[in-house]
């Protein structure tokens, strides 16, 4: 059974999120069918993507799928995990990705979305980060995604209380381009990709990449990397980061000890 | 005959376009005349610029002159072009350039309107970044010039796009410093220049110049800016290319076949 | 007699500037305060930090104590000194440091504000950047913090100006996290910091961190920052520079001749 | 008609170069079959590849194939060039390659040469770097591949002087990790490579990709890459450019007049 | 029983390896010991740091001790782990450290080595990078260490191959700054030390601080050491990285399938 | 009456140190004749500089004149000093630049030697880099001269010893091109000045360009480098700087405390 499903016309391409039962957490199974869909899209020269849940949703995405973080002491966001897999495709193909946001968005979703090129959203869209929440230690490049979209402040505020951030605050500090009423979200969506499929999809897909690689444009020395490694390896062995797992899977209230 | 006016007056120099005929596009007649302006300016110790067309117009400046575009096969927006040559120079002067803006920006004039220091907009006041219409491949700093202002998702909307970004987003998302009443727009501007001329010459070059520097200081190794130049020629030698060109010279909209 | 109280409770930390009589101006004594009471809460895992004024305060603070500027020929934002002591220790501490505002904030405050992990305003908060208007070389990391929180053009008119950035654009610009009134800005902000009190302090501590390293991952050559420094130091031994302490001192506007 | 030939045994790769005819000059079509034949060896799990010409050559390379230089006014140097592709495969294929080298080596050949992970050498072995010569711009990661093996003065020697450096010299300056009399280059060769098959390929594959990385980690900001291309172009479009090709062809020395 | 002695004369500190019967393999006890010995000195305020074995040994250090090696699937080379605390206590300490040395130096201490700031060799000196025969993922700043002593080419030799270099190419190559008779090693080296002590601390610190901070000027973007780390932990969860450590401590030949 | 002699002939410029009394000393009075020279020479469109001394002299160059370093408490290295502009205008003048070496060269003369494209010496030839002699704090330009044509651990023996290298290790490391014998000197240092004469200006001044700036390629973020120059300042503002100044100036042995 599939979790997503796809739609092509007029050069656009839709993949929309089914698994409402599961609140479209991004399991390995629903990133994989994403990654197969993104592949085909590019091989059939689609101009644009739409990435979306179905109408009226309360949660676009859960995020990932906590059941399926790794055992502790390894790193839960690996350059290997699927959905850094899924974060690099979205960058990486030369088609613009348009994130239609109708609902929550939580915690990795919320990286899938910063990582898509142009954000529509609605009133009941919000944006959650939970890894504080949870214990899980960021990586490097998840973190480089929302300071290339907002400030350091805002960020901070984000990952640190761990709360809801309105469509309205998201769309004042510039994290959604558009905020328009849930009623107009597709009508305005497909205006604006039918717009993108009528210029040059060469100069799209080159400043798209230019954008890519820019972001990417802060470099740290490799101590400093590894340094950061060994942080983040000491929250994954820490006690607090199976306290905080086994918190959310047994729908409670984590205790942590900052040990 | 004069494509620009230069005005003097308590050591706040002006430059107003006055080719409002040719809509004052970036020829490279316009642009010479801007580089000695600026020039002797800096010689006379001006503290401030202000830059700025006519009363009433309804372009500022519809950007680089298309007809003096390269031909095919050559990079238009190489380093010794003359739009980038007096971009580097609004940035590389000590004096701060202040872009005071009465109606619609275009191409190349909205990378040198970020190209300044302060921007103050009026309710006239639009954007539109046309490369992607046009077919033209963009240049790395000029890509950088919008990311050191604006998120890159709301970048790369107005790349995609191509489409005009109103007065008021563009104060919201922070590319308009201050968005005022057109009838107060001098009044404002003129204001804000005088402050700045009351306070450290000195102080104020020396962190406008360690500002263009922390602005530039998003460094890519050899061989990715390479492969950036590699897929920016690309375009450059695409049918894609000409056919923009073609369309916009013969003023029909263009046929993008993606090669 | 102590410059600042300080107090913790349910794992959150608060130091209260309490020099009104001063203008809670960063003095060396202040600081070497402030740099022990940190300190001490860092020991005693303390989970979040509040950084405020006294209520109804007119200033949050003054800046930097301008009568213990180093003789003139010498970088008034040296490494050692402890203004950029303190800006370090609360970007480097593991607790999120909220900084609380009411009132203005003057030069090294903003700095210092700017430094902290998240910003809490009302109406009555004001930012003022005052270097250029007394001359100050500013140094690259404090311009640094600028660029990581808002626009290039955003920065140069607060610095170029030196004129008040009021609550409502720095919240526009995100500078401010959240602008709630005057009366509530004590509820919000302890009711956000015992939020973050509830979440993973390894987590939060090394994503803090994170953010601090991309931050900072601007790099510049080497013979890039030599010439920067070479720059500073042509304006500390400057006639503007001595002029401008001394208008400083002697309340009166300075005359700056840019040499 | 082949222009290399190929063997596999013992998980030991060679590529032998037997166009000596064209003194093995790297045209597009023998580069074609290198790219193909590295290609088939990654297939296949060979843990090393040897690169060499047939025994008792002059010329183990005379470099890229000058009639094969793009017309004036192109950059001859292109990410795209098959010389660029092929010096970038040896780079990034996991297994060691090691250069056994008989003969002169001539311009592009020294680049495939230092691009090698490992180079054996004999008395008759010489280096001879002929841009100059020619009148070629040279490309920056192609400088980069002198640097990191070699110090600054030599790389500039090479470059200036465009004389051949004898097998002593580059044996002494560390190029040629062995020198070894001309009857034992086969035997001291495979030896080596025996020994590497022994070793962890994994091991093997992610250190020869770190020190890869490494080597490119020289980042440069925007404008100083986008200043160097416009440096390279003018070469490219300028008088010396044709009399440098003209007079290779034309077997005569080239008259060169700094246009 | 302690592993090493210490010794101070003169301003200049030595620490012997004194566990030849381990052959002074850096077990995680012996590199306590050397901690401890370097702050004391630098307490003391000694001038210079020899490093040695004792007189007359085969092996001054057959680098890390193997059995130590942390469980599979968990990084061997961390920054926690005391191997790499002590190179950084090497390199970051202000006194210069010099290497005397007697023996072949193994894995690990090679590194050691490398991360010493001035190095003396005799005849019986030998070096052999070891990682590759066990199957061991080796650390991005592990390889800096040695693309900033040696070419490219010369570091993969040595990683590849994991065969002796001997003292004759170590001096040829620039390894060891001096190569001198075994029964000069001790004259030759404190008189060198002497000399050292004589000239300015603080000049000496100041130096060394930069050339530590120039030689980890080679930075990388976030995704570029994601990937690098994902590479490396497939290796460290492979079977033949088992299979490298239990053949080395079953003291057979190991069999590897780059699997 | 000048300090140096300048020639011209076959587009081969030469300034001949001619100050042995002062041991050719770099003045300031000398540097600028150099500048002048050197301006004048690129005016001329002169293709090769040679920079030497008189023959038969026993000392080089005796480095930067220590009667002209700055009063205590300031930077004697700093970007605006005649040193560093000489250093500057070597390395960015279009000829290559080739220094002819017969007699000893020392501290800042050292660095000008490194700064040059190509350096020949003969067996008098020696270098002795003197700052930690005289507590002189060096910067990081000038230290990364020396990394960028050395290994780092030679670097550290000559600023930690302040010993001289002679031409032996020199050519053995590759500091010296080539090592020839005195009565050779001028007839080798000019036939290689002839055989550059004949090849691309145009090449050749984009490929010292472009190893220059890969040279500096080596970037540093700014909090490191403010606290570089923190680390600096102490030096200069230490006890020791005095002491190193008044024992050399009155031909002492200088008694550090490192205070
Ligand atoms: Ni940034
Ligand atoms: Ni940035
Ligand atoms: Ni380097």
């Amino acid at each position: 059974m599939s979790l997503i499903s796809i739609h092509c016309a007029d050069e656009i391409a839709t993949i929309t999120f089914t698994n409402s039962a599961r609140r479209n957490a991004l399991s390995n199974a629903m990133i994989e069918e994403v990654l197969h869909a993104v592949h085909d899209f590019e091989q059939n020269k689609m101009r644009v993507l739409v990435l979306r849940a179905e109408r009226g949703v309360k949660v676009w995405s859960a995020g990932r799928d906590v059941t399926e973080l790794p055992q502790p002491c390894r790193d839960p966001l690996e350059y290997g995990d699927p959905l850094e897999i899924i974060l690099r495709q979205v960058q990486e193909c030369s088609m613009p990705v348009i994130a239609m946001l109708e609902g929550s968005v939580w915690g990795g979703a919320c990286d899938l979305v910063l990582s898509c090129d142009i954000v529509i959203g609605c009133p009941t869209t919000s944006f959650c980060m939970t890894p504080a929440k949870i214990g899980v230690p960021y990586n490097v490049t998840g973190i480089l995604h929302f300071l290339n979209i907002m400030g350091a402040n805002l960020a901070k505020e984000m990952f640190f209380t761990a709360e809801p951030l309105s469509a309205e605050r998201a769309a004042n500090f510039g994290i959604i381009n558009h905020l328009v009423q849930t009623e107009e979200l597709e009508g305005f969506t497909y205006e604006m990709a039918r717009r993108i499929t009528r210029n040059s999809p060469l100069t799209i897909s080159v400043i798209k990449e230019q954008v890519r690689l820019l972001s990417c444009a802060h470099p740290l020395s490799p101590p400093t990397f590894e340094r950061i490694q060994g942080l983040r390896r000491k929250v994954c062995d820490s006690k607090d980061y199976m306290e905080g797992i086994n918190a959310f899977l047994e729908k409670r209230d984590p205790s942590f000890k900052g040990e």
